[in-house]
């Protein structure tokens, strides 16, 4: 591909959507990964979510997209973290994915988050997405966070 | 936090937003987050981008998402595949991002990314996203694609 | 701490061991870091191993070190790629490790590979290392591989 | 291959070098990767040393050990921090590489180092290992380390 392809590619589809696109609400990002999704279990620990692969979340291969995934894997694994009475979940230090298998549109998945470790400072939880029907691996990641936000990173 | 409020934290704003956000396009995805960024720099193996922080990316703590970041090394650290001449950018095998400053509304940052590796089979590159007033450096991450797509994975 | 402070630091113990370590034989790092490991568990798609933490992979901090830590996850995270079939590893392309608690000398450990894929030309499992006792995880792991070696990466 | 020759693989050698490497000092495993690790240039934030592959570091496949390049990676780039006034390089929190290119015995690499962030309580570095003759990159990583161990992690 030519270094003029590449420009096309980063910046397509710029007109058409970019009034509406810039005058979306304030915090916006997380409601439209996560509209849809639901809690299936919730325990000290431990949390899984579902949801059904919606069409405005898929990549230009017609399947979930890495970054939605990845998005996905910062909420439901910073929501674990409540689950064992932290006050607060703290800010991400670092968040890291395995892609393993495309969600097509309309494909039900869960999500599953475990806590690994809760310390005063620093938090650390596994993320899985699997398909609900099979149980096979979607994706596959780690969220670190330092919790202790009030005093200095 | 007790694991009602968990439930609320994740189930919240759905009423709200619902309708709207259902009806989005398919694959609307990237043009939410990447409506406004622009390309600094094209060269072969390098690509740099920069972008206003956005009301529509900012998180909780009201700083640009760590979702949104992952999404950014995703898609910029795909686009910077093409410029040395790979026919496609292939799948995602694996996505790692560092956290290390706040980026808030208003910002412009900049998106560095460059090749470390193009082979047959696996690319890895390396994106960095820096405040372009200070140079200070807000998170930094690597991705690894499969790029013989048309090939078994 | 002071630059010079960080040059002795790196060339500390040079001379006292230099000729013995020079003299080792090829290929003496699996060994050196493997000596005492043995299986637990064997089946497709999983092994477990076992070890008692040795003085000689303590970092300087009296636990079990982080670069040892790495090098099981690469280890085992290999071998349990044999058990689904595949013909030989492959090459690393990415590993990752979360430290969660510290394993000191005489401890137990257990080593748990899983295969989350194994496809024509990229295998990623997951590694986790836990305290026998309490099964309290002591590091957590991904590790990914290139299959397909005869042809070109 | 079969479940077998998995065992085989990960119990070769074991009584040959068995006595041997049981004796072995306690904390040896640092000397024993780091052994003929020269600096090359020190300055605040920045570190780079070079070494030349010697053939205790080599996997089976005859070039440097991918546990080998993830210690020098946690080593190197915990040195790295000092560099900038911190009084103790703290704990490992997570620690990864992406794996580029064979370096091969008798070659001379080069590890520079680089702090991303010292805070107070986190630090985050990147290393990249390169052929020191072409400058061709070997491998890159990053590592985040807690500081703050004196106080609760």
């Amino acid at each position: 591909m030519d270094l003029e392809s590449v420009k096309k590619y980063l910046e397509r589809d710029r007109s058409r959507n970019a009034t509406t696109i810039d005058e979306m609400p304030s915090k916006f990002f997380e409601p439209f990964v996560m509209q849809g999704l639901s809690i299936d279990l919730l325990e000290p620990g431990r949390l899984i979510c579902s949801m059904i692969v919606p069409p405005r979340l898929l990549n230009t291969g017609n399947f979930l997209h890495g970054g939605a995934t990845a998005t996905l894997v910062d909420i439901v694994g910073s929501a674990v973290i409540y689950t064992v009475g932290a006050p607060f979940t703290g800010v991400s230090v670092e968040i890291n994915v395995s892609y393993l298998d495309a969600a097509y549109v309309g494909e039900e998945i869960e999500i599953e988050s475990k806590v690994l470790r809760v310390g005063k400072a620093i938090a650390v939880v596994s993320v899985e997405l699997r398909k609900k029907k099979t149980g096979k691996i979607i994706a596959q990641g780690r969220h670190t966070k330092y919790l202790a936000v009030s005093s200095k990173m």
